[in-house]
């Protein structure tokens, strides 16, 4: 039987999904796109389950929430790692195409995939994608803001993570009607904005059309990020 | 490679876990715990997974939201299933302790677990169990009004989940704190009501103490579930 561990975790005011992946044997642990608001909770289920955090990763600068990154590090001494594209100094780790991230003996690799931010990386591996907001569960993304860009975001998408295998589980960074998790052939057939063959440009139409608001804590949470979740990150 | 798909599915207004479960081979399928307000969503999802549903399980008749059985039986032809304590006359099966639900080749084993309610039920199966309102992650259901009884959920508890193997991993019919799953193992060590080898009489006055308010739609929940979520529940 395998020795991984994997929690996905929920935050509902922002509706932002945080895994935790373990390994029950050398019990080290990573944990992607934590929220600060639920650092004491995610500790707590570290603590029960014996682990010890290795890595913190997120997947880009979020603007709808603050990373629990810092606080986590401070508490247990974990790195955090984040896209090199982000020019975030605070952060241990910057990472590339292809870097890996190794707890026990899983791994993930760091797939570039920039369109709803420059920064946007994906984790891929044991079977899992970790999508971030590039490609989310019969959606992705906003490109309107934070050197969005429909086209970069079209090519991420289509020529990266749809050559992924199709039975690959999908965990996005968000769901806003409570589906948990896709896989890379569902995403492919079903998504309405860029599977079933959709072409570059109907996309970017789609895109261009979805007429979005401001997420509510965006003056708050992309300064917050940009120093790793620490602060209050008022400006 | 198993042929079993697994869904977790969420509903924000009542913190609800819906499961979907399915074989991708017969594409039959069963729902857990479906609510009325993401009866579209749970078909939609089915319908693009190309799987026909066969059962829909209640795990208890619950007080917080409407289940959407009686809505899918009418969209999708599939038998509604729920204790035979619950004394419902809508629903097509009225299961007793050890009965059995099949779909493809997996099944699930009807656990009577009363406690939160007289007829509570498990479902046990394909390493997991699905406890509805008795065992909780990291708490249990209530047991201050529906036939509650602290006495009889903490046999229910003890005495029959305990006793499954401790790396179930158990999916409850709700979660406050975002948390998604547990396993039989971390329960009965980190529960706090009734893990780490706390008592009967522990587990009477932690119940006892806790002061909670009526759920908000109770008045309209219990009276349109025992009619299997038909109508409009108002009294």
């Amino acid at each position: 039987m395998s020795s991984l561990i994997f929690r996905q975790l929920y935050e509902c005011e922002s509706c932002t999904y945080t895994y935790l992946l373990g390994d029950s044997k050398s019990r080290e642990a990573i944990l992607i796109d934590p929220v600060r608001e639920t650092v004491e909770r995610d500790l707590k289920l570290l603590g029960e389950l014996g682990l010890k955090l290795k890595f913190i990763l997120d997947t880009h600068i979020h603007a709808d929430h603050v990373t629990g990154a810092s606080a986590l590090r401070e508490r247990t001494g974990a790195k955090t790692a984040v896209s090199s594209l982000a020019k975030v100094d605070c952060a241990d780790l910057s990472l590339s195409e292809g870097d890996e991230i190794s707890w026990g003996p899983f791994r993930l690799k760091a797939i570039a995939t920039p369109g709803h931010t420059d920064s946007c990386m994906s984790y891929f591996g044991e079977g899992m994608v970790f999508t971030g907001d590039s490609l989310m569960i019969r959606g992705t993304g906003r490109t309107d803001f934070q050197q969005g860009s429909s086209d970069r975001l079209f090519d991420s998408i289509t020529l990266k993570l749809f050559k992924l295998p199709p039975d690959t589980r999908v965990y996005p960074a968000h769901d806003y009607k409570g589906i948990m998790s896709s896989t890379i052939g569902e995403e492919m057939k079903h998504n309405p904005r860029v599977g079933g063959g959709r072409s570059r440009e109907e996309f970017a139409k789609i895109m261009s059309e979805l007429k979005l608001t401001q997420p509510k804590k965006i003056h708050e949470a992309l300064p917050a990020n940009l120093a790793c979740g620490r602060g209050s990150g008022k400006i």
